[in-house]
This record gives structure tokens, sequence and C-alpha cells, in this order.
């Protein structure tokens, strides 16, 4: 089965939002083992999209648009997909009726041109849309078929999980499967990663190898296809093991585990609870943290210490150490993560410190300049880092480093006295 | 000058990283005046990348590749290039002691592999990466241009901006050019601002006006053509008068504006500081005002107060409101206000409590219930939301909100005492 992504929206072609429907569509489909050939994005308007469907179901078994179902003049892909399919659009009272009630849900009154979400190509099965107004359609037409979802991510992606894969897997996808594992690195660089692992970069066909790297991280993805999820997986996990013979104590994840994940499973596995205290990451770190369901387990919380009084006032930072040795110092950050500890009552604090930019940099502390400290119950650490790029760049890469330091802080047999 | 964009790598096809890329370069070719009528994604395979190149050549001027130039045996972009225009590769001196210089500066040492990274195409212009390994390349080729640029967006959007932009400026491009101004709406959906606009909607074929809903705010774009930026923009100006008379009152800012930069903007204006008390947010708040260069200024500090008791003792929240009316209450949240403006110094306080789930959630206080507090000069301020889908769309959802209504808070026109 081949499938074909049309994404619509003129602000996807002029850059305005990224494509990230077609990511998750990329994803999904491989998943269900459906060859995706042609990904094409084109902007809202009439004839270019009905062209841009023809071409796709000459070619295409399903072709999936995502966008352009929203309340306005400027939303034509019901008008778009009719025109291509011949086929005619109607009002639907059912789905206005499930439209007003969204409208409801959420405290607010449609406004008639809403109206216009409520038409439905003739012969199509409408899926629900729990966090929208627009519904999607499913429209079989000969052997072929059109799926139209909404754009906002949030809308397409449960309206695909809920509907659209169990509908492809009734269509027949599934014979062969494209299934993929990826190990995420920490503490090495891509090119370090490939050389400690020699002959198994050039694995291949079948699984393939493949190394990616992210602001302190490599990824390496392992892609196996197979009958069955089974197969794809047997083929990949030897592999695996070898990988993780050779730099295992580097891999701090798979698939969609992140480092804060990953570090919060090692506070758990400890019984350790962490504190805070941040000031150039300004909130990012325990963000991140927090992303992590069930993270108040062993997340107390923490300080965003932007000015020096706070962080004397509620970190404990000396006024001599800030005056001696300056705010973005070693010095300071081992006194942020020992205040961050008594603060949040936590057995480690991690303390950071530095200049995010674009001003404040100095020749002997220039733009990008991070201290990171750690203490607890397995003594101090502290890591200086040299980091470049725009202020979010730097921010990103401190709370990266940051994580992955309490990641290795907590290593499995290290001294915990 | 038509231009075509090819993102090389497999893990964009399988949706495993998101197409930054072709955003980028979309949005940088349109303020060129460059059309894009092709952007493509090829895997990691030397035949399938040699077609796409060879179509690209057949029917644009400008072929933009971006990724595939990375040190391992994936990354096949240069041997692809070399085999669809037919030249040689060599090695290049000059660029391998750039790729030295750059380990030297972030304190590694290049693997064997790294050389890989000096081959350059026979009679391309080398563009230097001081952000990483892969240099770029830009290469004229009859009245053709192919111009290779690095996958990672730190390395590749820098190398665009330093390069790559004047020298297609040098071939010509800018005979008309498209210019977008986005304005930005907080406080009204998608469909009341379409109803408040009116005829306004329709407005065409230029400049045109679009509307755009994400999470918390509806963008407006207005675009136009012209032969100059300055022609583009006077057609745009009288479009972008008319809607601020109508709804300038929810218009917080402008194309690469964000609420906490226009909650920044407005806390400067008039000389306040402002302090957080987060709890679901887990410091998101902070983190995204703090990535506004010069937050330091009015942003003091916070409090992440993930358990009970860091919300007692660092934000002086009652005991009894905690056992009475529940973590998660409006009296809860402000109370933390009040306590954040406190530990803080500053004029205005924030709370936020809330439950992002997936756990949590109770009849009475279903996932998704936050409430936000402001403390502060013009008096105590408290909203109820309710909010829907994951835990990191709720914790963005509950940011975007609190950002808001401090930008609303210090609305002009207000009492201030």
């Amino acid at each position: 089965m081949i499938a074909e992504i049309i994404a619509v929206g003129t602000e996807l072609l002029l850059g305005q939002i990224v494509n990230s429907n077609s990511q998750f569509l990329g994803r999904a489909l491989a998943e269900l083992g459906i060859n995706v050939y042609h990904s094409v994005v084109v902007g809202d308007n009439e004839s270019r999209l009905v062209a841009a469907l023809e071409e796709a179901l000459s070619r295409s078994d399903v072709v999936i648009t995502t966008g352009g179902l929203g309340p306005t003049a400027d939303d034509l892909t019901r008008e778009g997909v009719s025109v291509a399919l011949g086929r005619p659009l109607g009002f639907d009272e059912r789905v206005w009726r499930d439209i007003e009630g969204f409208f409801k849900r959420v405290g607010r009154s449609p406004t008639p041109n809403n109206r216009r979400q409520a038409y439905v190509i003739d012969g199509a099965r409408v899926l629900d849309n729990p966090n929208g107004t627009a519904p999607g359609l499913i429209i079989p037409h000969g052997d072929k078929t059109v799926i139209m979802l909404p754009g906002p991510p949030g809308e397409m992606i449960p309206m695909f999980e809920r509907f659209v894969a169990d509908y492809l897997k009734g269509r027949g996808a599934g014979n062969g499967i494209i299934h993929s594992r990826i190990l995420k690195v920490c503490g090495l660089g891509e090119s370090s990663v490939e050389d400690n692992l020699g002959d198994l970069m050039g694995l291949g066909p079948n699984p393939t190898l493949a190394p990616y790297a992210y602001p302190g991280e490599v990824h390496l993805r392992l892609t196996a296809r197979g009958e069955s999820i089974g197969e794809a997986r047997a083929l990949i996990e030897p592999v695996e093991r070898r990988i993780r013979e050779i730099i295992g104590e580097y891999v701090f994840g798979s698939d969609e585990d992140t480092i804060e994940l990953a570090a919060g499973r090692r506070l758990r596995a400890l019984g350790l609870t962490v504190g805070l205290g941040e000031s150039c990451t300004g909130g990012l770190i325990g963000h991140r943290l927090t992303q992590v369901p069930g993270s108040s387990d062993y997340f107390r919380g923490g300080v965003v210490a932007y000015s020096n009084e706070v962080k004397m006032a509620a970190l404990g930072v000396k006024r001599e150490t800030l005056e001696h040795f300056g705010a973005v110092s070693g010095e300071t950050a081992a006194e942020m993560s020992e205040g961050a500890r008594v603060f949040a009552g936590s057995d480690v604090g991690i303390g950071v410190t530095g200049i995010a930019g674009p001003s404040g940099g100095t020749a002997a502390k220039p733009v990008g300049t991070v201290h990171l400290a750690i203490a607890g119950p397995r003594g101090a650490a502290h890591k200086r880092l040299a980091l470049w790029g725009s202020r979010e760049s730097i921010k990103w890469r401190a709370s990266q480093e940051a994580l992955a330091m309490l990641w290795k802080y907590l290593a499995p047999g290290k001294d915990a006295g």
C-alpha cells in the first residue's frame, strides 16, 4: 500500500509554521508498513489543491490531507476534495450539533462561519473531533481512499490514532512493516560513537544502523523490515545487545526516552529526591523534569534565582562569594546546589549559573559560560561549559548538560556514601 | 528564479525528526522573492538522492540541499551531488585544517571519519561553518546552482544568513518580493477574530489576510507582493491599521513577538518587576520569560513549588488553605501569587497551580484544572482554566494563559492603584 501526504496551508509553504503533521504521519505510516514516496505541501488555493489531489490519486492508494478544515474563507480542503473526486458537499445536522456541543464545553459560542465546518463530502465517514470543531472524513473512492484530517496537531493526532490507524489496518496495511528502535547516548560525540562501534556502523541492509547528532545527545537508529513487529524486533535485538556491550554506560534510554526521564528513573530507583537552583536556565530544568508524569515523586521544587538577592536570600549564596568569584562561577554554582537541597528539602541539589547572552559576556567569561554543580549523598560535582549559539540554544544545552550530569551522578555502582 | 529544497535524511522520511530546515528555507526564500514549487525529502540512499537532484536540476534554477554532510558512512550528499553533476570530489587541506580547528575550540579531537567532511566538489565555493565540522558548498553549474548546507539547524541557518542570501541576491533574486507581516492576538478565538474583522477577511489578491489558530493565540498573516519590501509594506500598512482599530486591544505583537516578550515590554514600560510561584508548570513560565534577552531587568526569580512543603515554606501558603481548599484551588493560587511577590521582592506576583495529568484528576477537579492568580499594584486577579490534552499541552497552555493574563493585567489605561 502506498500513501501520500498532502499538507495544506500557505503558512507551510512560506515557512511560517513547521510541517510537524507530515512528521507524525511519516512515522505512523512507517509503523503500519505503509510506504510514503511523496509528501507534498500546497497553499490555500483551490486549483493548486485540486491538482495536487488528482496527481496523488493517480499514483497512490491512500491520500491523507491535513489542514484547511477550519471555519474561515481560506480553509478550502472540503471544496478541493469535492472537486477532485467529483462528489458534492452537503450540510450535516449531526456534525453541526457536535460543533455546537464543543463550543458549549469550552464555554464559547460558535460564529456563523463555523457552519462551514459541518459540510461533509457525499458518502464520507465522519470522524469525531473531541479536541476541536473540524470533523475528519474518510472517503472511499473506487480502489482509492482520501482521508481528510484537521491541521492542528492536537486534533489531527488523536483522530489518526483513534480512527485512521485501524481503518488502514483493515484496508490491508501490514504485509511487511518497518520498525525502528532508537538508542540514545550522552557523553560521547557522533564521531566517537561511530569510532567505538567500528564495523557495526556498516550494518545492513536489514537491520540498518544510523547515528544522528542532536545538542548534547547522539541517537542510534536501528531499522528493520519484517513480516511482523516481532520479526523486526528479533533482527534488532542482537545488534542492540552488542551496542550496549560496547558503549552501554553512555546509553541513557531508547525511543521516546528523554534525559529528564532517564535521570528521573535513577532518582526513583535510588529513592532520592532532587531540588533545583537555576539562574541562566530560568526554570527550564524544572520544566523538563516535570514533563515526566509522576515526577512529583522525586522532584520537590526549586528556585529560579535570576537576581543576586534571590540567590542569597533563598539559596544562601554568600555575598563574599558573589563579590569575589562573581555570580557566574563554580563557587556560586556549588553554593546554589547546596542551597537548592536545603530549600527543597531534597537529597540532591543542582545549581546552574551562566551567561545566556546575547549581552553580559566578558573576555574572561564570554557568553555561553555556564557552571553546573551537584550536591548530594555522593559528594559534590562541578562542570564548566563553554557553549555557543543563540540565547535559546545556550539555555537548552545548559539544561541538557545539567540533566546528563545528574543522570551520570546517579549511575549504578557508584559509591552512594 | 525558482528554487527547490531537497532535505536529505531517512530520519525525515520516517518522521523521526521534523523538517524544520525546509520551514526556515521556505521563509528565507520567500523574503528574497524566490518561488519554491517543490520541497522534497529523500533518505540516506545515494541513487534516490541522485535521482532527486537530477529532477530538481531539470525544473529549478537553484537546488538547495540540507543534511547528509556528517562524518558517518550514511552521510552521502557529497557523493550524490558529485554523481548528479558529473564532477569529482577532492580532499581539501584548508577545509581539514578548519575542521581540526573546530575540534580544538570545543576541546575534542577529530576521528578518522571526520576526514570525509573535508572532501569538496570540484569548482565549488566553500562556506565556513564556525558552528560545526561540515562546510557548506555553492556549486555553479551552467545556468544552475547547487547549494549544499549541513543538516543541523544551528549550522545551516547561520550559513544561509551569512553566505547564501547574498549569493542569491547577486544571482538576481529580488525582482519582486513576497513580504508577510503577522499580527498576534490573544483573548479572541479564530472565528471571533474573523467575525470582528468581517469584510477584511475576504481581502485580496494583494495583500491577502489569513488567520491561523495556535494554542491560546490567533495569528493574522498579511502577505503582499511588490517590487520592493517598501512597496509590499505600503500595501500592508493600511490594513494593519484597520485591524488594530477593530481588535487592537487583543493584538499583543507582530512577527517574531511572543506573549512573554509582550508582557516583558509592559513590565519594562511601567517600571515593574515580576516574581513567580509555579506548581504545575514546573518552571515553564520562568523559562519562557527568560527566553527574552534583557529579561533580568524585570524578572527577579521565582519558586517552583511542586511539593506542598515548598508551597508553605517558600510561598507562605497556609496549611489551612491547602487542607480546606486543596493545593489546586483559587485560594492557593492567590496565596502563591502573594508569596511570589514577597519571595522575589517584586511588584507583581503570579501563582499557578493545577493538575497536568495524566493522573491526579478527580470528578470535581479533572486533569486540566488550573488556577492562575496575579497579585500586584493593580490588585488581585484570578482565572480558572479547564484545559485538555496531554501533560505537555496542559503545561504549555497554562503558561500561555498565565503570560496572557499578565499582559492584560498590565494594559495601558488601567488604574495603577
